[in-house]
């Protein structure tokens, strides 16, 4: 299988638009024996997108990526109408990495008139990005679970750049009996370690020199728990020193590495989680310990 | 196949209790090249639910049949607990019928701790049932989610008896891109016109001879709207013969038969819809124009 894709790289992936072609394509892969991974995306592709491709293409014969800018997982007054579309680009960089299929949804195929459907997770959802984005994962969960059922893939790899939102996918696919196994993929980060993320590109140059203290912070903080310091108090270090670069912190926290939920014991898996805002643009990150 | 049915009415179905066994069985049926038929019940069956069962059979190979009383259908103050509860003869039934597998699965089962995930649905699950038992559609639709991804049928039916819950179904499946058709089925009624209902057993034998004013009553309006009535006029007459029969209302509406939103023209389909209380038992009828 890795012959076959690296002679496929460089190959231009089939492109669909609609449920039925999609299912169509599927359907061709599934008669040939083959089983599908897949990659949501909302485009402005990066390195980070395709290191996750390329570890769905560890995991299953043929590799669907959607690319669709949700509009139900931004608020009115969120940057739905400014996010990078870069579809060409987002092509050419799916080429290179040998993805099979980009299925690429208008927003009637995804919301056709009438659409009267809403999905709602507690657990994982409940604090962190819902306290300052309470529609997100609403938006996440309706459209995540639509493209799972539409593509119906076997696997499907989500970043965990976006940590909660990883837990929150799992939580629904397991809740929903999804037949689909969730598999998180390791953040890619630049060399100064900001994670990668198709909003950085609104930083200014000079924003863009002070967005590593996220990372630099939570690392710190990561390290002072490994050395006994209490979560809680690491968390708020972190804070405040992200807060001293000119950051406004949405919230920086350490929590229960699964459930996401505070932390009660000593002996629970811990994930340190921030969001800040740089100028007008929100950065996120996030860290084990 | 027809054939095969007919040779296989009367064998025990296979039964199963865990979402594993019955992704085994389905996994059999599939390798076999057979298509699914499922029909969600909550066991105290009678004819209306063999009737679905057997219009099952002629879509599809092989029928499965789920057994499963939802508590997160029932709000505290109704009848969960006192929900008849037949196995042995239900399994009978089902044998008699030519089931090929039976899904009886805990509540464990599909609740595990930590179950976080909602369904809400808008459209045609506003209003009517929803006025009286608003958790009501949130409970059906986690559940028959859960059950059609749980199944993987083909084709699922379900009874018009419970003709609000089978368009917030069709609504549901269409909006998550559930891969199954939904399949409506005729209800099922006794030779004096009540519909075929598990809750019937509540019923007083004096209270029995009462209940068919509902269907009586439906189908006199029916008849009127036929003749040029205005359906609203019409409904309201319903409900004041089902109210002087000695029942206590909860609604007599007539609606856009697909949406159920209130009708706003002359050339809509319309439904008759019915909802009333005889002593301690809720009834719930309808009719088509």
């Amino acid at each position: 299988m890795g012959r076959q894709r690296m002679a496929e790289a460089g190959k231009a992936p089939k492109i669909v638009g609609t449920v039925a072609e999609l299912r169509s394509a599927v359907a061709d892969y599934r008669r040939a024996g083959e089983t599908l991974g897949f990659v949501p995306t909302m485009g402005a592709l990066h390195e980070g997108h395709i290191a996750l491709v390329k570890q769905a293409q560890t995991l299953a014969d043929r590799v669907v990526v959607s690319i669709f800018v949700n509009p139900t997982q931004f608020a009115p007054n969120e940057d739905f109408s400014r996010y990078p579309r870069t579809f060409d680009a987002d092509v050419d960089k799916l080429a290179q990495a040998g993805c099979d299929l980009v299925y690429a949804p208008g927003r009637e195929d995804m919301y056709p008139a009438g659409f009267s459907t809403g999905i709602s997770i507690a657990g994982p959802a409940q604090g962190l990005e819902s306290d300052f984005r309470p529609h997100f994962f609403s938006g996440v969960a309706i459209v995540v679970a639509k493209l799972l059922l539409q593509t119906a893939a076997d696997v499907a790899v989500f970043g965990e750049k976006d940590y909660q939102q990883l837990r929150v996918v799992t939580q629904m696919a397991r809740d929903l009996d999804l037949p689909v196994r969730i598999v998180p993929g390791p953040t890619v980060r630049e060399s100064d370690g900001l994670a990668l993320s198709s909003r950085n590109r609104y930083l200014t140059p000079e924003e863009r020199t002070v967005a590593p203290v996220i990372h630099r912070a939570l690392t710190t903080a990561a390290i002072a728990i490994k050395a006994g310091a209490v979560p809680d108090a690491a968390a708020a270090e972190a804070e405040a020193t992200i807060a001293r670069a000119g950051l406004k912190v949405d919230y920086v926290a350490a929590r229960n590495a699964e459930t996401l939920a505070p932390l009660a014991s000593p002996d629970e898996p811990v994930r340190l989680l921030a969001a800040a805002w740089l100028g007008t643009t929100r950065l996120i990150d996030n860290i084990g310990v």
